[in-house]
């Protein structure tokens, strides 16, 4: 870290709101550099310029984490891609650090090195094993010298327990997320309970990311809160949920809906939306609060104008922003400068433009879907296996 | 045009498909570069690199044609903003057309300066002010030396038609879109007859872009295709609608809906959505065919990948994407592996996962809103004289 | 009629506001007295307190006519259910006719006796055939007496004004009414040129009934009654719609529809929306205002409860109904209390309860079913052929 | 009881499942004969012909049961309604008892006197004073001899268990049910105690009835069972629902929803729906099952016709009735007939034909319905006490 600037506990700790980024892989898909399906990050190696640009509208938008875009960079998982790949995982690993440093350097933002869930642990590696994969990627935040850590997205607490197990031999602090709603983990390990583990494990930050919409995630949240303080712990909180709506989820969050991945765009939220969340968070006692998946830059904009008066700033990028739709006061038409109110925008109630769909789902699970018996009998015999040790795994606990 | 690049019209001529861009003010506003409201293009001078960077996705996604980010870049538009402004109208002109030459020059793209429709119009300027408005960007074209000319978002075809006259001087191909829908121009002027006083005015391409959904556009691009026809006349047509879902606008398009321009979020279009609007626009004969506002990158891959046989190319930005949601066969869940095929997709009604909120709004416009009648009080005066003017003329035509 | 009683056409050309009743047979249907499918009135011999109590309740609902219920009461509808009926035709019209008449007494209310379009004529049978049809049933209507006629439920113009011209010859005044919308009737006759046959053809009265919800009913007769002003001609007006939303329908109706017959409950008008439909018949110069399928006696009462001041009187079912909600006024919670007036009820966008479900409907139609294929192989070989010689009939005229 | 007719406790204890009515005040609202906000019922001396008629259509559809129209026929209750009425409280009471059994001879079913809940328990009567209004009922339905008691719609459980504890008295078999959902009572107590509490009591059946869609009521009284079961008491179970769906409600049911009472039709469950109610009851072990308000007898014949194997008979009603929709067979439009299948109907989806309205409401509740705070001022004063009293009162508990 740039000598000067404040680390994330010292900011934590001082009661500072710290505005997390958004979610890098859905953003660039749409911008055409990430393949839905694997979902890894190449990029940060084969297109620098597009990552770079992100990285720096989250900057604008208020960021202060500049989150290093290493989102299944794990040996295990880029090896699933097969042959496809020109960049070997180190140089991925280090290219990511080298972009977020970058950017984090052209204001006072700190640089966060990422880890999550890896196929090893889904396919019942040994803890050894496992954090074996985790140390590889370390090695290179060690090396670039991220300023803190992240173990985020993780469906079992188990191992996202021996990543922070591992990511803590840095002597960096570390934050851990599970994917998590209200229900728990894939285990039925409630949320607090979850909580007590990582900062037993030694997380100074926990909270949950992706899967379930702001609202869902910030209550998972409170409830890994109320958790820590009945253990008599102490702990800082974060929350970066989906951008998503998703009332409409069981407990395995929106990889379920039968929207996923590729008809979510009538579930985005608005940017009203995110201030109502990031309001939420802030009243919950959250101070780390960011965004993954479906985040846009204006969606971190919107979190940060609605915290400008608890941080002190308004972000860079609100130079192009006017707040509750004042920028409309010099439209044309009055019925259209009448909009430029708060009131207007907090009351919405946005219509889909699609008469045709409904307004919930019915979530996709094992045995649901039409066709998957097939495809499961052709090549899935093995990860049906892999599942069952899994389940049988998480019952022996 | 470097040498040996193939021209518009050449191409169209051909039988080729040409694909277009998508919608800079919007997709930049998301990105923090542009102010919804005055939605002026200053961003192509201040910050180039995030110009450049949307060029380049919308090229890799597989667009034939970099539009000029020259959108409300007139001198009139560009003084409502006031002293806000730190470059003239010349310089970001100018940036734009090195930003999208750059950019084309990375492939056999074509560069495209675009003017709209003036502030002066509207506000009943005469002829000759409006033409001499158009000519000050057509001088930076020229100069610049763009490959062909729009003139597109124009809401009553009088000016367009002063438009494409002043286009027609530098002897550059001119295309010419109205930002209209079946019902015609604000005068009242039918799609049909639009079309044909366009081209007798010279422009050899006619078309519709942004105010409403494809299916609509499409639609209304129709109707230009037959007026034309049955007056004996010739030309090329295209289409760059909404990436926005809009079966409730009246006449006046998306602006007078509710959830202008802060809501549309539930009515953003599907990449499914976008097969079926390029399958359409290609069978009713439209050959230059894009996007406009809400269009992001992966909007014009859908559109190009729908085309591919037809031109027979797949873009290079399909390296990262799967055909049909390919890309999923590798997931760990059967359930989502089902996922991967055309049919699925082609059929999902996506849910909206907002149950508070109705699937059609009930369009503003004068006299509606609540609370606009005290706006028209305090300052609107000018502007409502300047309308009834407007509506007084249109009568005399 | 007894002596003193008004006649139909006194009341209209008085100017006064003539309500008419429900549907019959959907509101049987529901009580378990007639079969949807054949539809057939068979109930008004069978069961005879059944179908009294309902006469009685749209009586106290506020109707001035009790229609006799004889709808499909033709014999060779009646003919097509088999031998199933233990009632002859005329049997069944007979008591029909007496229960209309019995209950009517009561009050001062006039008795029509109703005949409807009829499987002779569908299956091409010849003007003399189909007359023989109308002729008999006829027959009953003179020799009870009814106070006039009423023809209804026609796709087909020619068939209606066949009906009328049968009709006609008893001396009795003549309604007429076709079951079609703004597009018209099955031969693409507009709702303005078959308001003037059938006007030609001797109805008094003419107007749409059954098939479209309110609004688009009342558009239809207004349609009619600009066609007769511009031809020159004279008539009264009715309109009896559904009692169903049906803003999706295609020229066809309410049949069409996939909820069609026993899915449509969620399209069920309140009582609130019967308000705007009663004032805006009223508006267009509708005198003669009634209902058809779905409609149950509170939503007569509505009708009448809006047009009170018009007609001078309240209906006698309003001692058990406060306007505009007031009932609630003794609700124990204040918050339903808070309820008890008329801009709650106005304003209320109801919702259906049913996330899982769309708003609106794709209509069936020829070759869009899955599964009618094979049907259609097995059985439907005659009835295609006559519907294709329905279909080149109609296109020779 | 007519000598030879089973009585309903050797019905159920044999396995028999028994068939409830559906609810009068609703369905004679819509008739004209109930007024809505007080709800009362006399209409059974008022309309006697009315009332008996829909007994009759209950009896038909299939109902075992005529319970006597006598809710909210509690003196304390009629007297709030003030001198609008022409009769006591005892002749509306014996009226009711007439009419039921009346109907109920013309065939083997039962008659069942019913209580509700009290304006006394609600203004903190005393038990005593409580108890004496249940009793004045119940001289009726001793002095008419009624086949069983039924104590039904009480928020409350401690005035259910004083209901059962005078209705025992009579040495009658005793239903007991509560207008609770899986929350349990306004007290909170759950309703598995609440189920105890009532089984203690001394009633042979328990159950819910009423502010809750069927899926919802089910789940109750399987919670109800379960906490039976648990408990080492046994105890038949009975479930009489809402036909309206209600996902969105809170804790007190469907009054709090915007929709009640008079914009609820966009919730009607329809045939189909009952079909999955009456086998979901059935198998959770309810046995006997009927209906509350919204419930027409077409609702009742469908519980009827998907419990016709488990019963051995088919309804009166379903003489007009194809099962699954086979009376469709023999419509003249062969995509019609294509929909005289039993998968249609159960996959339908059906649209509500309301565009702009959403598809779930936010309940009302205190604090929340804007003017009812005024209203509260002017008129409230002395009900806010009370229920303050009673909401201290439940505390002590």
């Amino acid at each position: 870290m740039a000598p000067g600037k404040k680390g994330i506990l010292e900011r934590l700790s001082a009661g500072e709101v710290v505005i997390g980024d958004g979610g890098f892989v859905f953003a660039l898909e749409k911008r055409g550099y990430v393949k839905a399906g694997p979902w890894t990050p190449e990029a940060a190696a084969e297109y620098p310029e597009a990552v770079r640009q992100l990285h720096r509208e989250f900057l604008r938008a208020g960021a202060n984490v500049m989150q290093t875009f290493t989102f299944y960079a794990s040996d295990d998982k880029l090896e699933n891609r097969g042959n496809k790949l020109t960049f070997t995982g180190a140089q991925i690993n280090e290219a990511a650090c080298d972009l977020a440093r970058q950017v984090a350097n052209e204001s006072d933002a700190m640089v966060a090195g990422g880890v999550c869930q890896t196929p090893s642990y889904l396919s019942c590696k040994s803890e050894t094993d496992v954090k074996a994969i985790f140390k590889k990627q370390l090695d290179v935040f060690v090396k670039k010298n991220v300023d803190f850590l992240i173990a985020e997205y993780f469906e079992h607490v188990e191992e996202a327990v021996w990543a922070v197990e591992v990511l803590k031999e840095t002597g960096k602090p570390v934050a851990a997320c599970l994917c998590i709603g209200p229900e728990g983990d894939m285990h039925g390990v409630s949320p607090g309970e979850c909580a007590v583990r990582l900062v037993k494990a030694g997380a100074q930050i926990v909270g949950v990311n992706c899967h379930f919409d702001p609202m869902t995630c910030v209550k998972a949240v409170k409830m890994m809160k109320e958790g820590v303080e009945k253990a008599g712990l102490k702990a800082h909180y974060m929350v970066q949920p989906l951008a998503y709506h998703t009332p409409d989820c069981n407990c395995q969050g929106f990889i379920d809906l039968p929207e996923f991945p590729f008809g979510l765009e009538p579930r985005i939220l608005t940017r009203w939306d995110m201030h109502k969340y990031a309001r939420e968070a802030y009243n919950v006692g959250i101070r780390y609060i960011g965004g993954c998946c479906g985040f846009e830059p204006y969606h971190i904009r919107a979190v940060a104008e609605e915290l400008a008066a608890e941080r002190g700033i308004m972000p860079a990028g609100s130079e192009k922003h006017g707040m509750w739709g004042a920028g409309l006061e010099m439209h044309t038409k009055p019925w259209v400068r009448a909009r430029a109110r708060r009131d207007y925008w907090e009351n919405l109630k946005p219509a889909s433009g699609r008469p045709l769909c409904p307004s919930l789902a019915t979530p996709d699970s094992w045995g649901v879907t039409k066709g998957h018996a097939d495809l499961m009998q052709q090549k899935e015999a093995t990860s049906k296996d892999q599942l069952k040790q899994l389940f049988d795994r998480s019952k022996s606990h």
